[in-house]
């Protein structure tokens, strides 16, 4: 059965606007930070090395947010990380944000596994096997 | 017939990131930074004052955006904002984000007007009609 | 005898710069977020109510950092604060920044006590006899 | 006789915080915006290429700032830049930040010429004599 991965957040001053709550903008790099996360608590690193200069690299192709309530300085945010699909070469995450019970925020971002070197274009690779393996356990479940 | 508002941002370095590029979440805040743009082209103010304290302020509700392409330090990103709906209490805008002739990202948000005073809670509220009447000219044509 | 407080900071990719290194403004945030982290570890709140519409804020009227070494994604930085200087209305912090046991910046705040009411100017008013006493153990011994 | 290179800058809102003022720290990135603004305005790179992979980087080694008032949302600030030191590696800007008339901040920024290429550690070099050159007319006069 699938899992989502939890992760807090604790909502920093500089995140904040002058409408005293949390920026819109803050809660996509939250659910980057998250993803980072997730990828952490797998084994595995964000660049992942691929040998002779080359690393990965995940750009993101769609990222959106869900508001329906705000968070203010200090508060403490519930992050929920779920696989929504695990393709061949990108990763689709839902992401979940809590304060104190109640969903304030709800995301998604989409991103494609590619290997970058220095000078060289950036071009899509195939998703390692050994993390499609890890990140297997946090795939959605599709209901029947 | 309708028209786009455009708005020229130059990426700074502070907005790039690790892989060379602007961080996805900096094209989120040019969004927010050209609908300002447009406010003031209009001859408005973003927190256009109510009287007695009150004061109007636009959460966003909905926002995502595509990236097709990167974009880099110093680069000048030709962005058009349309008006994609004009509801009553809330606008969805449409970005589109060209660099050098070539469509790199597209984006939407949606901003509900709402009056906002401090330590009272946040209320929607009607659209003024002034201000409906000024972003008139940026609604999008519906096809036929 | 006084002692730092210690506080942990990873670097995040949005943090990071094209040069591949955490943008030199990212330490001025790191040193605001441990400051407001020593005052919830003394059990204080940065925005502490004073009732009456009335509650604290602490402008920075300086800031500064020096910077010896660099930090990169996904870095674990470990961040001393202590208390060079606290006045009847100010605050003086030091902060040290190392990465893997060497000293990567070093850098200074100084934050004036300030009440602030909405609508209402600021203005700077002793620091909470409280809030003195619990900063004590934090404040740098000055040679004899 | 020495000018000053003059920059304008709008605070926008993802700038600003929860006491409803321009965060300190983006005023860390106005400098350096304010920087990036000179050279291109002598016509230099601040990335300038020096062939087989090399390049310039600025790596920062002390920034300041003190702050004498408040900046809001929509404020425009006039910057002046001056170039209070130009060694043979690093240079030293001066920057003063004025909102209709009045001085609300001033800070500075050490910046070292070095060069970089992809894997290779940064080392310090002599800095171009024709970017010398150029940034002659802004270094300040001492006075007699």
């Amino acid at each position: 059965m699938s899992q989502a991965f939890r992760w807090t957040r604790r909502v920093e001053f500089c995140e904040t606007d002058a409408a005293g709550i949390a920026h819109f903008s803050a809660f996509l790099c939250y659910m980057e930070q998250a993803e980072h996360a997730l990828l952490r608590a797998v084994g595995w690193s964000v660049t992942h090395d691929l040998g002779d200069g080359w690393h990965l690299s995940w750009p993101r192709v769609h990222v959106e947010c869900d508001y329906a309530g705000v968070a203010r300085f200090e508060d403490e945010l519930d992050i929920e990380v779920r696989v929504a699909k695990l393709g061949n070469k990108s990763v689709t995450y839902h992401f979940s944000f809590e304060l104190k019970g109640n969903r304030i925020a709800s995301g998604k971002i989409v991103a494609v596994c590619c290997r970058v070197a220095s000078g060289k274009p950036l071009a899509s690779v195939a998703i390692p096997m050994e993390l499609l393996t890890r990140l297997q356990e946090y795939v959605e479940e599709t209901p029947a």
